[in-house]
């Protein structure tokens, strides 16, 4: 049997999963008497928590408007209302009062928390806005998202003091994967249907892009999360530590990159490098699933869920074997997706419920290890965006077929 | 069968394991070179990373001066002199070069790495020099020790600002159990040998326990990680989370300055709030061991560990309930002594192999989830205290029986 026959399948799939787990934000998660966005929710959608984490005001905020500006199902007032609500939420409360730096954590109301040294509350909170200006038509919120863009680096190649870390002389600067692969993404959302402004960021673009392949590491057989500025391998856990969910998820935005510049030895190395390797070694052949953290040298993983299968992982998996199969039509991503389509959706979703929605926390053997369906990490975005995406791809492989 | 009637194998099993830890780390954990304690090493002694985590460079100085001070077999020059390196690179690394705050993580050569804003790295350095003056006879370890124990207090006492977080809107100051039981656990060690000192601190001791009391919530059926300042419960995850180890730690603690006050209305809030109910509901009804967290409504924790067994909790527990049998003589606890004690000989020690020391970290189900026996939180410090008091104790109650 053919790897495609069961395309058509894998659409129904996607359309209604996608369908449940944004019934289940729309019902569960909006905060009608402050705004923003609950993401602490129970199996059932009941909360748990009123605190608001930033990222996933962002991340929510880029999920509606993106659905409404996408799919014409969604393309309803309900949904854009609940978008711009989440943007005015974000300029409001997100972003600190005194200057660019966003908050990490927020009250209900709107207080601050916590914040973070880092840029990643400010990179939802950039992503939320210029997709929420695409379906609003409001030049406010992608000026906001400007901004924004311009602030972050700013503190990544300028003078990250801003940031809030001290500089300290052990702790010299060195090149994060979630840092480098982030800037692609972020350039892509920001300008893929602005050509003028994407000229602005095109230098950015490969220094990212350099900063992202300089993880490719021991003749090209791992991807590390860490490596020194100038791309080398760090000594220690830190330098040992891989995360196959992230190198598989910056294996799609590479290969979106390769497609646009048609450069094939950078497709070569986004499918070889980032999604073949890290699949393969991370990937567990008793229990089934993609470890959080492996170590290079295959010792202990000193981060203790790092045998715990995480949602998000699987989910990138997916968006990642289904591009690569559009792009290359080579069937062997196709037996990856359905490697990974059938292991989650029989130990994530909760396909026998009222509720959709994937569960986020598996043990190695595959039980559900925290019954949430949203939490400080989990909110509305990785499951409806990978549904989303596979839904666009399948109907165009379909289409096409 | 008496409860008592496996003591004698309880002796002998904690000396000869007090052994072969400490073998552990005196053979695999010095730095010669630069001075200080490699903790990241692997079930064999291996290590597998040089970074110097500073919690545990305070514990271990204590560790060998509480060893070399109480336990003839170990008072050698051996552990004198580790004892004593120890502590010198405490007060030339550990502690920043401007002003009493403590590093969090160094590089091998003591520069630092990170800094966390919490009095933790603080509180390690404090009991270390406080127990290597009492082995040393050099009195410029507790001079150290008695300065940094009043800045803590300052910090904790009148302005925190110090520690470097930033004062946010909605983040109040809240009453977190490891602040208010460290307290006492300083003034203990910093004190018990002058009582003119302890004069100093008597205030001090007795705000900390009325901190640490406020934490027994629920109408006394449960003893919960965080409660607002005023003794409340607070909104929330945060609110809800209880780490029945670190209860059932805080229950010695109390426990001993129970008997130290002849306070028995006190003792029976050791031993029932803090050691009975934190272990009849942290205790793992279907694999057994202690929980890492659970919530008190029974959801879901949002910690990814949270059914994992940790080693200290354990240890704490041994030491908990065999203090308590020790001071009631009613067996019950030593029932308990002896489900912890069989758990974790069981599951944590690796006793067919050539090296002691407990591995750290279990799945659920009892599996080893880490096959490392030191690492960023686990040094040499719980495994040897606990081994150190149990052979105390039970050589106290064998002597008098």
């Amino acid at each position: 049997m053919s790897a495609t026959s069961r395309l058509p399948e894998y659409l129904v799939k996607m359309q209604k999963e996608l369908d449940r787990a944004m019934e289940f934000w729309l019902k569960n998660s909006h905060d009608e008497e402050y705004g923003g966005f609950f993401t602490c929710l129970g199996k059932d959608g009941k909360r748990f928590d009123d605190l608001k984490y930033c990222w996933l005001q962002g991340r929510q905020v880029w999920m509606y408007s993106k659905l409404y500006n996408s799919i014409p199902r969604f393309h309803t007032e309900e949904v854009l209302q609940a978008a711009r609500a989440g943007g005015e939420f974000l300029m409001k409360h997100v972003k600190s009062s005194d200057g660019m730096k966003c908050n990490f954590l927020l009250t209900r109301d709107g207080k601050p928390v916590k914040i973070q040294r880092q840029i990643f509350s400010e990179s939802f909170y950039l992503v939320g806005l210029a997709e929420l200006a695409r379906a609003t038509k409001d030049d406010k919120y992608k000026k906001e998202a400007i901004a924004m863009m311009d602030q972050i680096v700013h503190w990544i190649r300028v003078d990250g003091s801003g940031l809030g870390r001290p500089a300290l002389s052990g702790a010299p600067p060195v090149n994060a994967l979630a840092v480098s692969m982030t800037c692609i993404y972020l350039i892509k959302e920001l300008t893929w249907d602005d050509p003028g402004l994407y000229e602005k960021y095109a230098e950015l673009e490969q220094w990212s892009l350099d900063q992202t392949l300089a993880h490719v590491q021991r003749q090209g057989s791992v991807v590390l999360e860490i490596v020194s500025t100038d791309g080398k391998e760090l000594p220690g856990s830190q330098g040992r530590i891989m995360n196959p969910g992230h190198a598989i998820e910056a294996g799609w935005f590479l290969l979106q990159l390769a497609v646009d510049r048609k450069d094939d030895k950078l497709k070569k190395i986004a499918l070889e490098n980032f999604m073949i390797n890290p699949y393969l070694l991370g990937w567990d052949k008793e229990h089934g699933g993609l470890f959080a953290f492996l170590d290079a040298d295959g010792l202990s993983p000193t981060q203790l869920e790092w045998n715990m299968k995480l949602w998000w992982a699987h989910n990138e998996a997916l968006i990642s074997f289904l591009m690569a199969y559009k792009e290359t039509k080579d069937e062997q991503y196709l037996k990856y997706f359905e490697q990974v389509f059938d292991y989650s959706f029989k130990h994530f979703a909760d396909l026998d419920s009222d509720h959709g929605e994937w569960f986020g926390y598996l043990t190695q053997a595959g039980t559900i290890n925290q019954d949430i369906k949203g939490g400080p990490f989990k909110g509305c975005f990785h499951v409806p965006r990978c549904f989303m995406m596979c839904e666009e791809m399948l109907r165009e492989l379909l289409d096409k077929k």
